[in-house]
């Protein structure tokens, strides 16, 4: 920290177990990954490669090495481990894991549906190699999924040996954990705690509004994904009650 | 591309008559443009620079400069246009197009008033020595074109030398062929449709949900415009169905 | 300015009285700031460093240098300053801005209560060493504020020796003089222009049709605050009449 304040919530350190911060990378160039690197690099724990992004994006393996060497852990988002499996095509996938040297992946059924234990054994099967993410939750808007099945899916994915489980909400923080409107499904999210330990999850949460409330729920040290590249510091400051919005959540009463 | 993946629907390549993807800069640094190209620079056809901007953005020639070697189209909004045109100074826009070597130029009549015959003429003449563009529909939201007149003034101003037409959105996706709510005329543009090929038109779809719309409609190699610089990823994974919104649309049934 | 056109208003030159521009730093880059300072320097009078991003953003200093030598005048935002106060510690917040050799800083009451009298002592104690900002308004929207309380804190602070007040309206520029849905407390704003010279007021106003209702009302010189960083080319052009929303503002009748 730059200077001294009292009353200011310890944040986790790297390697972290919870307050960790995931965020989505859209094509960025490899310059803006170094200057993303260079404020964010202590903050920032995963950095997904959004979507299929990684196919279409130049010096992917330039960009990776960037990252790594800023001690973030690079992975392939979901929607590219999607592709390969609908294609029937999970030994290229492993392959390309190799190619670019990934130590985590993840895995998800946002878009294709899988049969739950066919989604375990990918987890299960990738969990002796990488770090496995597993994503629950449809992309779509019109997919609602019962509490009771958000937690039991959760429960058999961390089983099979996920490190944490990922709640979707998409880019647009509205579907998923999320109403179409951005509102929070919060009945939800405090049954799914019931059951689960916070530290396993990463809430996918883009919007500010999303994240004040994991805070005020959860305190500073929240996991949360789907950030975007511009909006670290701001959650950082949120996380620590330096913004307006949490300003009171960490002072003494 | 990165890596081999099968049922990936063919990007036409540069030059190209469709699957343009035209972005505005809004007033970026040198080097902004520079990074942008790194990454965007085989995707990207036309690049705007938009609405008054080059009147007031240091660097600018270098910047021109920077695009055109990156095999980019840079050419000045059409508000710049209007804006000579509205003082009566048509001669001092063809000196500035000459003075910035541009080869590109925009016909518009989006906040001026121009009778459609004046308007060909000026397609016409700077069709003698320009790639124009020349774009339909108004910025004003209380304007509403009735479909008839879209592709009558379409026909018009193809027939007068324009290059390609543009749809009128706005860089908010809020006018000419959406509704104030962003929401789709689909209706005027089947119409439109109907009447012109698809590879003569750039629709302005700042938007997701409406790139989505026109990708389901057109296909991958649809024409775009007011793409943001840090969209054009996404919209290249949403062209190829590796996003979770086309993601089915080009596999094998 | 890159060519000649007639009919576009005078812009003030640093150092301004009116016509300022002030921009939100969230934690940007070094390389980004001097991106930035490189196309909007002429332009930009504050630079902000938001909430508390400057307890945790990364070359701090030298961030802060680069924006001085490029005539840009750097404080923190009040968030900051309210963190100290809250803490009762003023004077190490005095030694930080030393520390910072910073000329200008923000007084405000966002989110901790002050008492009016307390604020301007704190903003006379400051202007003794420094141009003082002071900012009145809630963060919180449900603190509506009547029209004479607002003229009656503005012209107390400004009295204290605030050189301007700030317009409160946050990042979303949805509290303070906009209502929750962004729109325009018109007659609040009137009203307090009838008070006070419109000079003094810096309008916290990051969405476009904000801007464009205070350059419709106040001309191409009205003060803003809250410009987002890539924001700032497209307010210039708006200030002169050069995008669609004013073209016609500046032009002969």
């Amino acid at each position: 920290m730059n200077f001294s304040l009292s009353q200011i919530p310890e944040r986790t350190q790297k390697p972290r177990e919870n307050g960790i911060t995931m965020v989505m990378d859209k094509g960025v160039s490899l310059r803006e990954a170094e200057d993303f690197c260079s404020v964010c690099g202590d903050y920032v724990d995963l950095i997904k490669l959004g979507f299929g992004s990684a196919y279409v994006t130049p010096h992917l393996k330039e960009k990776i090495a960037v990252y790594r060497e800023a001690g973030l852990m690079p992975y392939f988002g979901g929607t590219l481990f999607e592709a390969f499996i609908i294609r029937n095509k999970f030994d290229d996938f492993r392959k390309l894991l190799d190619e670019y040297n990934m130590a985590t992946v993840e895995v998800s059924d946002g878009s294709i549906t899988l049969n739950p234990e066919v989604k375990c054994e990918y987890i299960a099967t990738l969990a002796k190699d990488f770090t496995v993410l597993s994503e629950v939750g449809s992309k779509d808007a019109e997919v609602v999924i019962p509490p009771y099945k958000w937690i039991e899916l959760m429960k058999q994915e961390l089983s099979a040996g996920s490190w944490k489980v990922i709640a979707e909400a998409r880019e647009g923080g509205n579907v998923g954990i999320f109403r179409g409107n951005g509102e929070i499904r919060g009945g939800l999210i405090e049954e799914i705690l019931t059951q689960l330990p916070s530290e396993k999850i990463i809430w996918e949460a883009p919007n500010k509004q999303q994240q004040v409330w994991f805070i005020k729920l959860l305190g500073q040290n929240a996991n949360f994904g789907n950030i975007a590249f511009n909006e670290v510091i701001a959650l950082e400051t949120t996380r620590i009650g330096l913004r307006g919005d949490t300003f009171f959540q960490f002072l003494d009463k």
